[in-house]
């Protein structure tokens, strides 16, 4: 018998509600009027919060939602023609719904891939297309760090690719839904970010809140100004401009104070080596490599996971591969993570009798 | 000299922010984990609380913003290779940065108009279009309640527009970021929502929230069941779905309770009659018609409007007529518009003095 | 009685068929093995004559069809997120079934206007919305040259609309798909055409030849010189590639060759003054002022119209005003012109008898 | 030495001119004149012959090129939202240059394939994502026959493949730019056609004409009646509409005229044939399985390809496996084989000598 399921559940980061000092910056900024569309002294001011984040002067576009962040950073990045190269199993092209290809009339070139990282080959292999009119042309590289499978990119390899990328005379796209887990894992502060992300040479980014205790905030940030008349003209164009964005960019102005984003984001990081280390206590090298940030992908047999997933939901992930994904957020607290493993033990020893 | 400026600016009602019982809401709906995308019990009890507002079964797709609740409600109504008839001065073909062309790869078909309002004759005169395979093909009639102009279409002109575009085939959009004005301004309740939009044969509409004290939720109401995985495909391929949707419904919910949104828009359009009656005993005939929801639309010269401007804000809205618009919204008090007809007098004054 | 009809009727100049010697050059290049998509020395070759008759060095994509033309100079030229203004009557507006918008994925902004004609003040008024991340940015001002209604710019119009685009950062495209008739009325020789086209300051532009008696052959010409692999990387995108191009090229070379092109032109622009001549004698100012290219406007009854059509057909242009449109060609005959006059003086006495 | 180079090269069918008999019937149908855009006899006649040809009517679009044919298939046969299944050899996917993603605003979601060939299992495998609205939904399967590595699909194997999409609520498109050779390989005439098109269930195809000795005519078939003027603005919209439509329509006119398209077809394989059994015997295995249509891929060192291309062009077809395309046509002659074939004797001998 399964005991009261965990009070968070490990189905995504995003089943999370509201950090309660984000939901208080959104009450405070409540008062009065203020002009729509990023008119407002937050949004002035996440501007600036921003710039002293990345150490330098950024371009920020603040918007609604992780696929449109990615829509927007490309549309600001595409010149006319140009296709996109990214992994099979990138966001953009396997979880937005072709939502890329309506909004940018674009190709995405996809090319297979380990761990959801794409290899310097690939690139290579894929710019020989380059200059061949009958071919689509890659102009921007888009990678994810923590990519769709949990794994990061190291810093040397990302500026390998960057490199490779600017050598055949394409940008680089990061999409950062989950940056804030990746930075936090590197372990060096606001600096680790500053080297994933400018020292490597990426030119934009998709920088996420939602998945990090925001309500529904994200971002787009050139890491070299971009013309700020253009980029608010094509984030209308592609519905990511909100009226009260003052209430947006509140949310980031908390997250970015005393950079609470990384605690929150490291919090989430332990919580999965918790629930790995305990997992692997219980159904072995089943449970996977350790989490590099905060997620795991088990192996399970439907006789586990079924009423596993039954009395505390989580994705499947590859029907392929039997592997799943817990995923854990800001709030998972350590009685969750335990409450979870012991139904994991359960669901195993049923399984186990049933056989 | 100008006093001290009104708390509340008159430049528009998406100035204004989040009414209290909304903010409440929010708070209410964050506790504990819910799935993503809608898959909660707030969004689909507010798909029962739409139904109700109807009388009837309706489809329900929460959206993000004004831009995008259009695009979507366009993007589930259009066949291939349809476009979409609509005035001149309609939000989707003059405030909506070329967006539905851009994501829905359509034509807007604009057509002169009085007071923001379409003819029955201009519908007639572009349906001589249909069947020419060299022309536009209007397959979707999109109309604004209330209008860009704050003006209102009659219930019978309504059925009117509605008959003749079904005449053609063509299926009817109903722009109602404002519809809650509209509604109010009938004053029968929601019985007038039921016969501005079910009895007089709209398909679909945009039913706006944001301007009528919600923080960013709006919603695509089809007035005939849609399938419901097509519609969300759709919803994520505009960049209409966010992850933690719980809070665009909850903000619903908080509004639909005891028709608090009547309440909070009938209180918008009774300030902007007291602010038109102020406006007539200082500027006459340059004040314009009397509002019919809340917004007024006064003829100033520079001179006047100029420095009222600068010390509270309002936005010109045909340069060409000299006409500016002040707008009224859930937050508007008494005081404020007495305040802003103290600075209008001041301003007048001022500029015959100058003389 | 009417007679037989005239052996070339007044329906169109693409009613007509190809000019013999348009001909003999597609039978001429039909020898051996040539590679495909451009790269054989027809194509080389047709872009040398085209340097020499614009007398500097030009951009050269030969293209399909005329709408496809107008579309490839558009993508060509549009930068992100930027719209096209053009007449209501423009052909990209009215006469191209909404493809523009289509592959675009772009606003046309349409303006009315007087005889198909684009006003200096409308260019002003339009580029008031430039800077306003709400309004649609028009970046190219798209011109017809001859118009849609038989109208012609002078050549100082076009070098004011030019200038005016031009402080605004608008490029000018023109729609040359008659620039033949054009620059044959206007009796200068190729010198005409570099008056209108270079002088002026136009950036690029459809140059037709369907309608002058070519069988299928248009082009985009960059009067600056633009990036080769991206224009022929856009063709392809936009479906204006073929893979035999040596007789696309091979019927421009037909044309081009002492400046036959303009004869044929010129021939047509003739027939069209003898037929308006000849009209205005039997149905005085209704047969409208004299044509400027190969094409004219009659105001006629329905009792006229429809047998007269019946017998040698014609379209209407305009429902509201009751014109027609009578259309010569490179091949109409002085005979054939003699014919339908006589059609004519039918139509009108039965019409007569008959009230 | 080589000796001088064949008159025909080994390019691509599509460097072949145009079959005498496609000439003489353009110079035929040029006479007098036909209104536009396919509203002429010599349309209405093309439209009776495919009937006849299919043993069944079918709606019959023109068109113009290779890609515009497959877009304008697509666009006639996608739902709202809906993506395409094809292989990542496929030319939609690899060689229109992001066409269809361009026109189609469309995702193309490339499966990975053997010798160009989807697979059932790749079908269910991708049908896994139907009804979550995060991923891309396939509603229509592309399949191209003769595919893009030369190879055909059985009669049974296109009709499990239809049978299994059918039953996901897929619809299937042929990609018949060389119908005329996989056809023609079955040895069956028309009846053959009929076999694979008719009575495997497929739902629209491509029919080329241009790769089999057209000057530039293909054309969309639904095997099933479609909608005349939706398709027709379709056509317009996706730039494969031409004005002088009779020249397209008298091509297929003298191709399906006694069948002669499958005579110069079956000529262009046995060609292939002939110059694979040639090759074998001094490349051996390099060489290849024998052609089951009109082209063969054989393994060459740069040491023997550089020389020979520079030659007698030919593409390179993979750079990671070495393997190059030679291609044959109508127009191929024995003498041409067997000058070809000397000339990659005397290639190897060089390479070996050099070595």
């Amino acid at each position: 018998m399964f005991p009261d399921p965990p009070g968070c559940s490990f189905a995504s980061d995003n089943a999370a509600g509201i950090h309660p000092e984000v939901l208080a910056a959104i009450s405070e900024a409540n008062s009065g009027h203020a002009l729509a569309y990023g008119a407002d002294r937050w949004t002035s001011n996440v501007e600036k919060e921003f710039n002293e984040l990345f150490g330098k002067e950024v371009s920020v576009f603040l918007t609604l939602n992780g696929t449109g962040t990615n829509i927007l950073a490309l549309a600001t990045m595409l010149r006319p023609g140009e296709s996109v190269l990214c992994t099979d199993w990138s966001h953009i092209n396997d979880d937005e719904a072709a939502a890329p290809e309506r909004i940018l009339s674009t190709k995405l070139i996809s090319t297979p891939s380990e761990g959801g990282k794409m290899s310097v080959d690939s690139v290579h292999a894929r710019a020989e297309a380059l200059g061949n009119i009958h071919h689509a042309q890659p102009g921007v590289l888009s990678l994810t760090q923590a990519t769709e499978w949990g794994t990061t990119y190291s810093i040397d390899e990302l500026g390998e690719l960057c490199e490779v990328a600017h050598s055949y005379g394409m940008r680089v796209h990061l999409d950062g839904a989950r940056i804030a887990n990746a930075v936090a894992a590197l372990g060096n502060g606001r600096t680790g970010l500053r080297q994933m992300v400018v020292e490597t040479g990426i030119d934009t980014m998709s920088f996420g809140g939602t998945k990090n205790g925001l309500m529904a905030a994200e971002a787009v940030i050139h890491l070299t100004p971009y013309p700020t008349q253009l980029g608010q003209h094509l984030r209308k164009q592609v519905n990511q401009l909100g009226s009260k964005m003052r209430f947006v960019a509140a949310q980031f102005l908390a997250a970015l104070k005393d950079d609470r984003w990384l605690d929150w984001a490291s919090h989430a990081n332990s919580m999965a080596t918790v629930l790995h280390s305990g997992a692997t206590g219980i159904i072995g090298e089943s449970a996977g490599p350790p989490p590099a940030v905060n997620s795991m992908f088990p192996t399970l047999a439907d006789a586990v996971a079924d009423p596993l997933r039954e009395w505390c939901f989580f994705w499947g992930w590859n029907s392929a591969s039997s592997q799943h994904r817990w995923m854990t957020s800001w709030d998972t607290t350590r009685e969750d993570v335990e409450c979870f493993l012991q139904g994991l033990q359960i669901a195993v020893s049923q399984a186990e009798n049933r056989n």
